[in-house]
């Protein structure tokens, strides 16, 4: 199944209840070619022999139409998934030099074998002692909104905005890619001295694995988006002591990592069960 | 400004009327530290300096927060904007080897200079003498609705689907990752041997520079999504003989590159000049 289920509080009006939302499952997936790494995407499990005979078309690696190259599946994790694939590929049909043109990410940033770096005590994780206001995080996504220029004209463009404790807005940045708007907004944070004062993350698009790395590795303990989470992302964010809040939309929104980080008077009778492993 | 005007064609209840749209910016922008390439991201031009300073502190390759990198630019392209920056930071403040870690795609198939490789003649154009009824559009987006299974459940994913010249689905993938949803669909394709079938792509994403060139890529002379495209989107479509129609939701839709191969009785009359440089 590429999706799975997720325990979450769901918030609204003032208050919590529990839910048990269906997330899409993410994990990263090494692609080799004749035993050469080529990449690692985060995907979707399902159809890797789509996903891989697809890629290579696209980047003009491999384009015989007729031949099909043999497909080993060299990792699997815990759940049965398949985590890496080699494609065996006569030399001479191979187009062009794929070695170093895409990103082969390192070992201690993905999941390489379906698990996280953050399952290892050296990597960073999150010391939060301040619980956030669930209320302010409607308040937080309507200042994005009214600062959203290029969205106003182009509606093309992603946002990722940075706020205080209290809600206090210190940086929005916008930029086609989601990624992007969030490195902006880090970069914006470090050259104006704010970056320990950022304590919520906001973005626009879905929240996969890398958005709640780049969070991570800011140090920001709460990520907010109007948009969904992925089973990684919510695995990743529990481990590292990060509060997840997605489908944050008119004034609702459901925590579904580190629920005890965000205040409410009703919270110990509607606590669900953490999404530990 | 990283929003920039485009002509279109605007489709409404079987009749067509131009319309001039204001588009997202996307370019390349290339990253080197001391002079060594770490990537190239596709990006809406602004913010660059905090761009960089965020991409390389979320990737644990320079974390100082008071000492900050030199930038030099060392691309603009013709508006004006920046398509290369290198950082200059003393070596023993870079935290990890970041050679080979992330995409530095091949100049030939990117905007390093913020030109595209459809400039060059040897470059894949797509020949196409047919037209499509773009009423036929809306019923596709329908047919993909219907079997968008994750995303029915879970909200999170992605759906791309190939459909030939008369509307029949010839296959639909999801994914977290638009990218995946059509790489995935290409090589169900492949497998298939319907590649040459497929006339039509549809993707439930914004429409970036690398989703066009995936279906330049595979020879599919139209490409239609829910949401918006890039400006260069645009461009390289125009160029490479693509048909993009973008914002197809409700049956309405609106064509900006090659708009004379959708089928129409009053395009002569509203036909909009090309986005041609």
């Amino acid at each position: 199944m590429n999706v799975k289920k997720y325990n979450g509080l769901f918030f609204k009006d003032g208050k919590f209840s529990p839910v048990r939302d269906i997330l899409s499952v993410e994990i990263g997936l090494s692609i080799s070619v004749n035993g050469t790494p080529f990449t690692v995407t985060m995907q979707t499990p399902g159809q890797e022999k789509d996903l891989v005979r697809g890629l290579l078309f696209s980047e003009s690696i491999y384009r015989e139409l007729d031949v099909h190259p043999k497909l080993e599946a060299t990792g699997i994790n815990e759940d049965g998934f398949i985590t890496a694939i080699n494609l065996v590929i006569p030399e001479h049909l191979i187009l062009k030099d794929f070695a170093g043109t895409r990103n082969v990410m390192s070992a201690s940033s993905c999941g390489l074998c379906g698990k996280t770096s953050f399952d290892d005590d050296s990597q960073v994780r999150i010391i939060n002692t301040e619980t956030l206001d669930p209320a302010l995080v409607g308040h937080m996504f309507d200042q994005v909104s009214e600062k959203q220029s290029s969205f106003q004209q182009s509606g093309g463009t992603h946002a990722a905005g940075a706020f205080t404790m209290d809600g206090t807005m210190l940086s929005i940045c916008e930029d086609i890619g989601r990624h992007n708007a969030v490195d902006k907004v880090i970069g914006d944070l470090i050259y104006n001295s704010l970056l320990h004062e950022a304590k919520c993350l906001t973005v626009s698009g879905r929240i996969s694995f890398e958005i709640v790395s780049k969070a991570i590795s800011a140090g920001i303990p709460y990520l907010a988006s109007v948009s969904a989470p992925s089973s990684l992302a919510v695995d990743v964010a529990e481990e590292a002591g990060l509060t997840l809040m997605a489908f944050c939309r008119n004034h609702k929104l459901t925590v579904y990592s580190n629920t005890g980080r965000v205040r409410t008077t009703d919270l110990a009778e509607a606590m669900a069960p953490a999404n530990r492993k």
